[in-house]
């Protein structure tokens, strides 16, 4: 089936109108009917050819929400109409202790939403700026939010599970004090889920000028990170550190505010390594220096079943798809709060 | 008292005998007649002022055995006649989180057994370098080795504690696959213990001279890190790394032989950072970069027992006090196996 999509054919060109093939439904395929898909920072740096490997033409996207509108003949888990999303995982071994644990994430043979190999046409997969998508029923989440927030869910998808996954796996909730860096799409999210969670939450941001958003969206305490004395204040006094910014930065100033056996857990992947943290920091007070990607598919619906009982999604803003390359320019200049959304309808226009 | 002991005026000025004072024994003090004192990199680091902040006359020695000569009138652990040991910690706050949970090597006010502020004349601890020490007795540990094993067991006191502490905070044990980096003072034990914890240990040297006695220390596999074809059959196999490396090097090779959900814990703090490790490397698999330093009381007293049942001591090489500066050499060419240790009895001399 050809459909409309939306990329690019080289890293210094423009996302443009493409038409795509997607398969027909194999017995264990759910296809759906995209009506909105997240732009994900990722989406940007991989059809920029900012990080290595991409592959044209190349279709970005992996934070989808739409309506199922054909199930092969042995899926049991989603139905025709079923309001669904999927995420940055589409295939995966589903043999490996990864798999086995439900952290297909984390499987050597994980297959990305877009970028990544595939029997399919063009031979590697093709991600959600596009009117359709037939994905292996496994990797489809069912969505519980009413519909009405359905493009504010779809952040969730990869901005919610890339906070959700590290905040569970270290235990963040009552009683805890942690600190979220960076208020952007990550960052908004890491703050609304921690509150949720029932931590008291600090957010670190470089911008004066986001103090009050941040608080607006669950923050209990801003420090503004250039300034020494807000960051003493709160010395040895945090359980854990959500850090979403990917731009290489002094990781020792964050050290500092852990308690002993804290972990500061990066989620953003920065194109050159951060300064090389002091090891004293580590060894004075047992701290950890972590890493966490994205979440895998029963903790993905676990986030979303979280974040629908908590009335929690996140802040868009739409656009049509033929906004995506000024999208990405304001983008880089941070000018979004928090996340843009591309409403799928527009590109049957 | 005056007492002799052997340290240096200057970070330039060998190591020479001086008269010290200890203070008479307070009514929960101990008095010790050192015995054996064993010869840590950090004594050679801070007395040839490699660290900052070294004050002088400074008496290195923190793996201190001996027996108890006196007793204050309160003392209740610990009597005359006794087989102890004190570490690398002589006095910490006794009231902050750390100290409560049997963590004093983690409280902000520990006071190391040297070169740490102290009432006492000179106004700073002077180390086990020394013929006797006094130390209040939450800080003296109960020997239950065989006498004639003493000497040995000097070591396990820095060394012993600070590889058996990351082995058991990080759950170390039957059905694990761990690594030791490095094959010295810390490695050595950090095999012997492991080993003896009943997880598989993978021994990480540079050199190929060191393969058979690694096996020697314990180690059920060897690896030469420069060998990459070595390196990369244990790929994403690895539970925990114990790294005792304290020379700048690259961690990535390591973190790549972690699982998911691995540790590389580190022990030795090089004067300058490892170069950076790569984010994507953490990412990837949810790994940790960890630090630990030395470990709390209840646990040495634990690590202790723990060796004395499993016959487990350090390899060791026996000096007099006036050996020192020459055993310092030595220490920098990596020719030791895989300790030195003082006679205190030659300070009699």
């Amino acid at each position: 089936m050809i459909i409309k999509a939306y990329g690019a054919h080289a890293g210094n060109l423009p996302l443009e109108p493409l038409d795509i093939t997607r398969r027909a439904p194999g017995a264990h395929d759910v296809r759906i009917d995209i009506a909105y898909c997240g732009v994900c920072h990722s989406d940007l740096h991989q059809v920029r050819a900012e990080w290595a490997g991409t592959i044209y033409p190349c279709v970005p996207g992996h934070e989808i929400v739409g309506r199922v509108s054909a199930v092969g003949a042995q899926v049991s888990r989603h139905r025709v109409g079923d309001l669904v999303g999927v995420g940055c995982i589409v295939e995966s071994c589903q043999h490996c202790a990864e798999c086995d644990d439900g952290l297909e994430n984390y499987c050597n043979h994980m297959v990305g939403t877009y970028n990544a190999p595939t029997p399919d046409a063009p031979g590697h997969t093709l991600g959600g700026y596009s009117q359709q998508i037939v994905v292996h029923e496994r990797y489809v989440l069912r969505v519980r939010h009413p519909e009405a927030q359905l493009a504010a869910v779809a952040p969730l998808l990869c901005a919610g599970i890339t906070t959700y996954s590290p905040l569970r796996h270290w235990k963040v909730g009552p009683g805890h004090k942690i600190g979220v860096v960076g208020i952007g799409g990550l960052g908004h999210m890491g703050i609304k889920i921690a509150h949720a969670m029932g931590a008291h939450v600090v957010a670190f941001t470089t911008s004066e000028s986001k103090r009050a958003a941040a608080k607006a969206l669950g923050a209990h305490e801003v420090v503004v990170s250039r300034n020494a004395d807000e960051m003493a204040a709160h010395a040895q006094s945090l359980d854990f550190i959500l850090n979403t910014v990917a731009a290489p930065h002094d990781l020792d100033a964050f050290f500092a505010l852990l308690k002993r056996d804290g972990t500061m857990t990066l989620v953003g992947a920065p194109a050159s390594p951060h300064p090389a943290p002091a090891v004293f920091n580590l060894i004075m007070k047992r701290r950890s220096l972590a890493g966490s990607m994205i979440g895998g598919i029963p903790e993905t619906q676990e986030m979303l079943d979280f974040c629908a009982e908590h009335d929690i999604v996140a802040d868009i803003e739409m656009i049509r798809a033929d906004q995506i390359n000024t999208a990405y320019d304001r983008m880089l200049k941070g000018d979004v709060k928090y996340r843009f959304v591309i409403d799928c309808a527009s590109l049957a226009a």
